[in-house]
């Protein structure tokens, strides 16, 4: 199975990249299955349920999202209907929405799909990520309900991504980070057969702060006060994030290389898609 | 001029390595200076002075550090004497060591290298970074008494990687980020003329946390209570780095490409050192 | 039913302190239950088991911890065999020792103490505290199985602590709060009966740093590095605590003051305790 | 001379209460120079200029602030006309307003006031405090400029509290924290002659959470989201605070102790007042 997982889309800039290049990579390449991170779609500040459909719309089969998931109101009645909206699962019983789900990709395999939120520097309040994704995998293992696992696992900590990585390799198909909004390039398949992958990256403009305009966020460490708002960058956005080849056997990964596109970063388009 | 930077450098594991590749490096690609992040060196926690000029023996022109750089207690006594160690530049005043330094290169360029350690979740113990590089550059500004000017900006947080890198753009041949232990694959050229990496990655086993063994730090994450110790992981290192040339005129970059040697990650030579 | 609950006891002298003045409040003021904490008892850094008897000898009925539970190696050991040390009950499902139990009392009630370690500004990594107070209460609720309830809420932030009382008020007869190693002046009955105070205090030398000898503290923030060790202040200590008088009838609280004794801090002694 | 600190008024509540009390214990008491926090007196959040010249009129002779000192966009602006309005003096150069000042106090003392931010859990962004303090110390010595030195030091963590009063003991008067909305019991005159107490507590509704009315606050920590807005709790305020007689010929403190009027807390009015 053909998988290929976006990172956090900020912004207008972000989400014109990936509406205009997703249908075609989907084609061209003959995905069977598609997760865009939508936490920053709206002006960098969550996302609206007409977002999501347009993303879908788009190609995606999942959106998943991060710490930004309330930040548009609406997402908190929108979740709850919408089930290819994912929230971090992490969040304590009783939360709206869902935080894993299985899916069906296109070539009929069933994916379970599930967000988790990391902790160290970021929400001390949620539920233990480790503990999260032990029950997720014991009610839908890999190689039973599921054919392939992902994980979007958000966080801030390189350290918390990579022991999260560990934790199940060989019982998942691909442990993604997002949230740092930088891709990283130390993807590689773990040694029991999880590809990894510290962060997909953002798909928005790279000149930028986190694909947010510069100008207030430098202020912000310059004068240490507020001066404006944050609004996202509006260049043209490159769209980052990791395509993995899954076993239709095993569930594991056989080939992960990460997905490049756009003005400012070196192109990448993973060798194995040309085949 | 061309440059090499190589990140964190952990335990014996990334000790080897850098040992045995850096002086092949050297000479089959002319490279005229060579800075290495040393603060892991000594098992994971600060660097001797025998591995320092151990390092610099390999070809090391600069070692640099960050959060680390005290661990090994004698760092603050042969910090002093030891002018090709550096400490971050934003200790407050009166802090032994140097945090910048001007060094000649073997092409004759005169190298500014200074090493500033990040605040956000790391320690707001230490002087503004932004303030501290300032100071840096307007005592000693590209294109009067240095030829080119290198930042290791030591830092976890990603947006302060960033907006370090637009703070002194058009000012500095090249911003590195170091820390995470992770290559990042966002190296660009800043409008201004800047190279800019968010992380150099680090030289060590990336079968590990960090370069650490994985059992303690992923029983940490699971019990949340100490076992044993944190040690270096012992299997072969990859190297990971950033490769910039830089203009003999104008002191900016011209290329910039990241490093990447080992077992564990997808090798990347930078194409303009084939020429 | 009367009890004291005493703050954290920091070193020798902190030790010393409770150890000669502790019988003689239990005996003049015929106090049914009394409560130390002991997570910087030996040194500052934890608790040895000689610490705990010598501790239990003296009078008390029980010591309860927080984050500096395991500093010494040996408590993972005698957590288990100790029934009357606590831990923070809210570490993961598996650790050793116990972080609630029932007591009996003198007057013959029987009184669930729990120790609970907040998460803001501390341990990211912990379960939640309020679902682990939520397990707690339902298991043993007061008015059933518990005569009174009373939590060593272990925590930094006065925002977790006030929010945690009010989270249990009527299901608890005392919320104290530790950790800070500093008075607090907020004792007060909750609207539905629950006695609260921010923060117990320390019994420790209160010119100091939180109980330890003020220099390399103080070295710590004026030159951010390591000079010499951490060590227990050795002037007399102060005791601090909270008292509260809980109704045989319903198991919440009739009266709350606190308790101060010694050379640093204005002395308070419950006036109550004079009947 | 006669001072009076009072802590961080929390909206309409505390602010009722200030103006309502203040005018009072002045003339009954003869304080020389009063000082209040208002960094929450506008609903919680920030102060505005009406609210300024109120509390000015009640009787204070300066008002201090903290973290949400520009929560009001217009305090921007209104820092630079009105002189005995103070934010945090660790901003950086050039940012508008000033943090520390020179006043006459009623019995013709000058009296210099500094608002200084600590950094632990707080602002890791700010200028390092001690370094501030130190800078202020220098330009207007107590005893020389100076006849009483007071700081209004706004931090969560008590380490760094104690660690800078041992840090200007006896080179100021009192130096009392605020920002944790918790009078503290542990007043006392340092070795030095500095009054110190860790927190002034609230002008504000005790029954509460921090001031703020206790449902969303509970809400966030039991739900992780977000359901309505902070505001500022409604029932009646205490006032808190800490009076210091301060000696004519030394500028150190003679005598300390807290004050404390209202409904919740235990009330608590320096015994030598009455003299
Ligand atoms: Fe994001
Ligand atoms: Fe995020
Ligand atoms: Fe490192
Ligand atoms: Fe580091
Ligand atoms: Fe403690
Ligand atoms: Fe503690
Ligand atoms: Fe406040
Ligand atoms: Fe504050």
């Amino acid at each position: 199975m053909r998988l290929l997982f976006l990172g956090d889309m900020v912004g207008r800039s972000g989400r014109t990249a990936v509406y205009d290049r997703l249908p075609a990579l989907i084609s061209d390449f003959r995905l069977d299955f598609v997760i865009v991170n939508g936490e920053n779609a709206a002006g960098g500040f969550g996302v609206t349920e007409e977002i999501l459909l347009q993303t879908l719309q788009a190609g995606a089969d999942v959106m998943t999202t991060g710490n930004h998931v309330w930040d548009q109101r609406e997402a908190i009645e929108f979740c709850e209907r919408q089930e290819r909206f994912l929230r971090p699962a992490n969040f304590p019983a009783g939360t709206p929405g869902r935080g894993a789900n299985l899916y069906r990709a296109r070539n009929g395999a069933q994916v379970l799909v599930s967000n988790i939120m990391g902790r160290v520097f970021m929400h001390p309040d949620l539920d233990d990520p480790f503990q999260a994704a032990e029950a997720i995998l014991s009610a839908c293992p890999l190689g039973e309900q599921a054919d392939a696992v992902i994980f979007d696992f958000h966080a801030e900590a390189t350290s918390e991504k990579q022991c999260f990585g560990h934790f199940v390799d060989g019982r998942a198909s691909l442990v993604v980070g997002t949230h740092t909004h930088v891709p990283t390039a130390d993807c590689q398949i773990l040694n029991g057969g999880t590809a990894y992958m510290s962060d997909a990256g953002m798909c928005g403009d790279y000149d930028s702060s986190l694909g947010m305009d510069k100008e207030e966020p430098l202020n912000r460490f310059l004068s240490k006060m507020p001066k404006g708002r944050f609004e996202a960058a509006a260049g043209e956005a490159t769209i980052c994030g990791v395509a993995v080849d899954i076993s239709d056997r095993t569930g594991l990964a056989e080939k992960v290389a990460p997905l490049r596109l756009g003005p400012r970063l070196a192109e990448s388009i993973p060798s194995f898609w040309n085949a």
